[in-house]
């Protein structure tokens, strides 16, 4: 029972954390990914691995797994890691760490991570059937039932942001019209702000963003109006939870999870997008659902990611 | 490693089977359902497993569980079963049967128990990850995962009959408007049916059932028209694939199955109402899910119930 790493690599930055046997995180440190090339990404993987030892005076021999969350596919039969915001292509992440490492590696998706370790340390702790639901750049979800992480046949499971809808027009990156993450994700709030104020909206929004400015609107940007009062903006998160209520209640009638765990940007927005979610899944579901139904934020932050990786990884080795 | 005896009680007919120790069945028999009172229905019950025994000459200390499925609620915690359909309102149906039998016996939600049938012995067989959902008299579902039934929360997972659209005018027993089951069902098929005859169709259905006859129109029928060439009829069975398709899509990219098995009256249509379901899911989901994924009608026919409720009930013994 040593020692375990885990890491949340990001098109922006690497989240790395060193947590102890019982699962405690003793030190975590925050550094932008370096993208010029697979080799350098997968140095630069290892000697955060060998500074948390360092800094923590752990020797590597009391290491015992180090777990990678990712933003991409990774084959389980082949081991080939593809992901289009790090310099991974058909790469096998965890045979060339763990050379790099002397250490079992393990790679996963990333949201499966943050919801593993949502699910294990944060929002979902004190439950057994969890649904996760990350907001970010992208849309999708994993489920963990009973501390297991379901992935699926083929892997494939969580791909709830491309279901498409009639109703909505925008075409995705996967090449269908119409997806779910086209409008619920955070570059979903910020297209359909963009697209308002096109439209005319006028407002704080209209003020801060005139049209030379447009493209740099995020979601942040979005919440930031809603919170000093612009009407528009608080419609968008709302339109937003409907949409997304769209997944949610078909899933809670499937599945009955005691919770449902939201993060990522959009979810950082709070009540105004929360409240309208919980009323939207109540009326439409079967009453037996509605008194024990959660829908909550993450609780782990930032973190989230390296609790679940550190684990997962450790609990791969301890089987 | 005994014989094991599994009942689908439905509200008009009862299916039981013997089995051996190897999920062989030996013996089955069909009877109309006793619905007079709570005890003279326990009391058949109990009568039928001893009548499979002496047919096929098996003493009774070689009997290891009995399963029985039902159309019901069953509270854990309680053990007491209410059914709409049965007179059954709180009664402890697995307690009681044990002390007729002598032996122990366990009771599950009547679509859980064929949808575990299908997964160990039918359409699912070959698969780890199994959806199944029956369309009959209601609507519901129930996901097994590597062997395993899904409970959820409240044990309640599966209501997605109990999901509402706003697109669907119907008042649903359960109190709320637009649930599907109100439409994707053998009695929504029948309703849509007698709508559209109400609402002007002309064909073979109008023909066979003049307003004075509606009321006893079915599913059956409206399939049946559709073979003789109606083409109103084949429309609703698109229809309902239609929005029998709103509940599997996100299913799929929330859980990656590797089958989903369509039961009851509805899917019986056969091609008129699969071909479309396909289609439906297909185009409305990513790319990757589309080559895997399987849609398929039940393989065991009235059967599904007692392979499912008999292996389960050994199960919970063995464990």
């Amino acid at each position: 029972m040593g020692y375990r790493i885990g890491m949340d690599v990001g098109g922006t930055n690497i989240v790395a954390g060193i947590f102890d046997a019982d699962g405690k995180l003793l030190r975590r440190s925050k550094t932008r990914t370096v993208k010029s090339s697979s080799n350098e990404l997968l140095e630069q993987l290892a000697s955060l691995c060998k500074e948390l030892l360092t800094v923590e005076q752990i020797s590597e021999e009391l290491l015992i797994s180090v777990g990678i969350g990712l933003p991409g596919f990774i084959n389980k039969e082949t081991g080939l890691v593809t992901a289009a915001n790090l310099p991974f292509n058909d790469i096998p992440v965890a045979e060339r760490l763990n050379v790099l490492i002397g250490v079992p590696v393990t790679v996963e998706n990333d949201v499966k991570m943050i919801v593993y370790g949502e699910s294990l340390k944060g929002a979902g702790k004190a439950y057994s059937h969890v649904l996760g639901i990350t907001l970010g750049t992208g849309m999708s979800s994993a489920w963990v039932t009973n501390g297991s992480l379901h992935g699926g046949a083929g892997g494939l499971a969580g791909e709830i942001g491309h279901i498409a809808f009639a109703d909505i027009p925008y075409v995705c990156g996967c090449g269908m019209t119409g997806c779910l993450e086209t409008v619920v994700s955070a570059s979903g709030v910020a297209r359909q702000a963009r697209d308002g104020l096109a439209a005319g909206w006028v407002g704080l929004l209209a003020d801060r963003f005139p049209s030379e400015l447009r493209d740099e609107l995020t979601s942040k940007d979005v919440w930031q109006a809603y919170m000093d009062g612009d009407a528009f903006a608080g419609q968008v998160f709302q339109r937003t939870a409907s949409w997304l209520s769209r997944v949610i209640i078909p899933s809670v009638a499937l599945l009955s999870p005691d919770v449902i765990i939201v993060g990522g940007g959009v979810a950082a927005a709070g009540d105004v997008f929360f409240e309208p979610l919980r009323a939207y899944v109540s009326e439409n579901l079967h009453p037996l659902y509605r008194e024990r139904l959660l829908i909550v934020p993450t609780l782990l932050g930032e973190d989230s990611g390296i609790y679940g990786s550190a684990e997962y990884a450790a609990r791969q080795r301890i089987a």
